[in-house]
């Protein structure tokens, strides 16, 4: 029998709503699968038995008092450890902040609670979202769910395994360069980061404060857009928030006929997006475009203007504004720092000032090769990933050919152009690989236009389900 | 008798407007003007007779066929060479520009077109508005027609020169660290830069992308008003401009009954503002200061916390951003620059991008300061400078009893921070010296406050009134 935890939201909201299961139980079970899981994935550094069950408790006698919240209420999540909790841990992955208990919430972990949601544990990631998926981690490596030899991808891993392995509900990610989708995609679950702006950041850890993105990891496109529907908008306390109207993406997905795409035009970008794929990654998206076709929409092949350009400037922008952000606590915490990450970030003090600004201007530029490209598309699809999740600790992986580190650009150069221009972009499961490994598909908007990623993806989804159990694997 | 020139716009629009008065009449009398004052001012770099004449007999035939288009339908006037003007050479007062003619108008320029404005001339002005008062220009210094051995302050000092000599009726200026203000003051008229944002510098060649500010110099408030009025608002090849809405600023200067001034609340910060003046200047403002309380205003003792932070943090950002726009041109034009300003523009290169971006962030973190100050006061009073101008090629000036460097921050520390927080600062006449050198008052304003701004400097012009025609000095 499938247990609670393997449900989805949209599955548990209606029991709770209904009185048919309490919060105290569900979140039991999911203490129980923590448990049951935790040895095996690492996927929490923090687990919140005492608070998680207080909350559960509270939900459940709002619920019974009538004062039933919305869709969120009474659903476990976790949040990665890059999320400020006030009196709970917040360690970003690193020693340096071991013993680091904050005063205040994030944001993102306010709205949450006055939706009801209950917060579980503080998921594990690499050292301040920045440390790589080949490294020795403070905090061991997160293993993933569908095979534990294999990494989850990162730098949000420990949030997709939770989800992945039903330890959690949902969780909170962060996303610099592709950190939640690249996680999503690893371990075959629904990954989303809107618009730059769109979910406020105060109290998320900052890596790269132009770059960084706040956002949901789920089960499935309606949990992510139930999920965004709540913590999006704006917050006075992060400037760089949008006062853009949020609506409930969940709306966007009722359908009239076998048509749904007819009129959406799907941009397929082969330069950069389509470049040294893993055979198996490749035939699952081109699969998926066709899918996109049956559904009504029209093809269009279009091509980014300048986008290597961009890459370049984006990791000037990138290191430049984690290495300012990291001066200071080098100064006071050198030896605590892992030496992987820290020799990564010194690389950023010696980039000067006038690069940075430069990088920024062609950025602005650039923004306009965008506007034009999706003058021409209402989404843009490739593949997520080159590759399915690699094991934990290789050196390299195989990639057309070649051995390549999997740090390497070509391996991971889906996800950042959407960080760079803060377009919203979200990763869907896309099959399996023949080693029974998820494939992601990545579909990317204009700005603000998350309703349609949301729509999309949630369509996408029925046709692309692989069929397996999310949590069969574990 | 007063000449045509010698007139402000209030004077001379209703004569245009009833065709009591040609614009070809009054554009030949600027001309003539620019003849007889140019040999000692050196206030352009370029003179428009051919382009002048013909906008003139434009203005003249729409006027007559009933087409008269606002307060500055036919009124000569000037711009910084720094404006963009289209098949006009644009040399930003530089050799490395001598033979530049752009294919485009800056918007400011364009506006003002459309509202039948005619321009006469290009100004002078130091170096890429980075050059010093001290130093051998390309295009020579510009002079003060107040007394010709001294300079005008920069460094739109060629509009501001031009504006107090009557060579054009007001000018188009920029001003990152004080440029306008500060050769307003030593010429005795009035420069305004409103909000970070307020005016479009689409076509206005940047010297510190986030610091700069575009504005106008003129004789009076309510021409700098009539000028905003049209220069001012969103510019959508400017995406740092503001959408914020224009009035017409001069209508805010009715009053009723004898203190115009009742319930205002005039800061004054002791600290930074009113250190270090010439005794001189320090009697006119704190003078000015009573004549706010006669008006009705209270005066409120104010302190700007952590405001050198403030100014090594401006530092930082100001050069940094210098260097990244002449990077790229120093490459090419390396022995074109004039030598001090190479060498000074050279010391941005080493900045590091970390240091820069701190520099932001604090800048960020002030502006809360400045917030808080705001809500104590509705306007901040100050000198302009600490002193009056000084002699063309001076290496010191007497200040406080020391002998010091004219580009000593003591003596301009009072411009820059409306740059760094963005907020409208004008500048007015406060009256002369024992020498006959103008004095400037300086009134800065919340956000968006410009109409609040012009209103008080509007009444306080009216009571500080040197008495002293405009022109007569030259």
């Amino acid at each position: 029998m499938e247990k609670l935890m393997d449900k989805s939201i949209l599955e548990l909201a209606p029991l709770l709503q209904t009185k048919q299961l309490s919060p105290v139980d569900l979140v039991k079970e999911c203490l129980q699968r923590i448990e049951e899981t935790e040895p095996t994935l690492n996927a929490y550094i923090t687990v919140l038995h005492r608070e998680a069950m207080e909350s559960a408790a509270l939900a459940e006698k709002e619920i019974l008092g009538g004062h039933y919240k919305g869709v969120l209420h009474g659903i476990p999540y976790s949040a990665k450890d890059l999320y400020t909790t006030k009196g709970i841990r917040t360690t970003a992955g690193s020693k340096v902040l071991e013993h680091n208990i904050p005063d205040y919430d994030a944001t993102a972990i306010i709205r949450l609670r006055e939706a009801g949601a209950v917060l579980v544990g503080k998921n594990n990631l690499h050292e301040f979202a920045f440390g790589g998926t080949n490294e020795n981690e403070y905090f061991g490596p997160a293993r993933n769910p569908w095979n534990p030899a294999m990494n989850p991808g990162g730098s949000s891993g420990g949030s997709a395994a939770s989800v992945a392995a039903s330890s959690s509900i949902f969780s909170l990610g962060t996303d610099t360069a592709g950190s939640i989708r690249i996680p999503a995609s690893f371990c075959g679950i629904v990954g989303m980061k809107g618009t730059y702006g769109r979910v406020s950041r105060r109290g998320v850890l900052p890596l790269s404060s132009s770059l960084d993105h706040a956002g949901p990891l789920a089960k499935t496109t309606w949990d992510a857009a139930a999920v965004m529907s709540v913590i999006a908008g704006y917050d006075p306390l992060d400037p760089s928030s949008s006062s853009h109207p949020v609506p409930d993406y969940t709306e966007a997905f009722s359908c009239e006929g076998s048509k749904p795409f007819k009129g959406m035009r799907v941009g397929v970008c082969e330069r950069y997006f389509f470049e040294r794929l893993d055979p198996q990654v490749e035939r699952a998206v081109r699969s998926a475009l066709l899918r996109f076709e049956e559904l009504g929409a029209e093809l269009v092949a279009v091509d980014v203007p300048d986008i290597y350009d961009a890459v370049n400037a984006r990791g000037i922008i990138s290191l430049s504004e984690i290495y300012a952000y990291h001066s200071g606590i080098l100064k006071t915490s050198y030896e605590e720092y892992g030496s992987n990450i820290r020799k990564r970030l010194e690389t950023g003090q010696y980039i000067p000032a006038w690069a940075y600004i430069n990088a920024q201007r062609l950025r602005t530029q650039h923004l306009k090769a965008w506007d034009e490209v999706y003058q021409k598309i209402d989404l843009l699809v490739s593949p997520t990933m080159a590759i399915p999740a690699f094991p934990i600790y290789a050196d390299t992986i195989s990639l057309d050919g070649n051995e390549v580190d999997p740090r390497n650009l070509d391996v991971s150069s889906r996800t950042p152009p959407s960080n760079f221009n803060g377009y919203p972009a979200v990763s869907i499961p896309c099959g399996l690989t023949e080693e029974g490994l998820p494939i992601g598909l990545q579909i990317q908007g204009r700005p603000f236009e998350e309703g349609l990623v949301f729509r999309s993806a949630y369509f996408m989804e029925q046709l692309l389900a692989s069929g397996v159990s999310l949590s069969a694997a574990v």
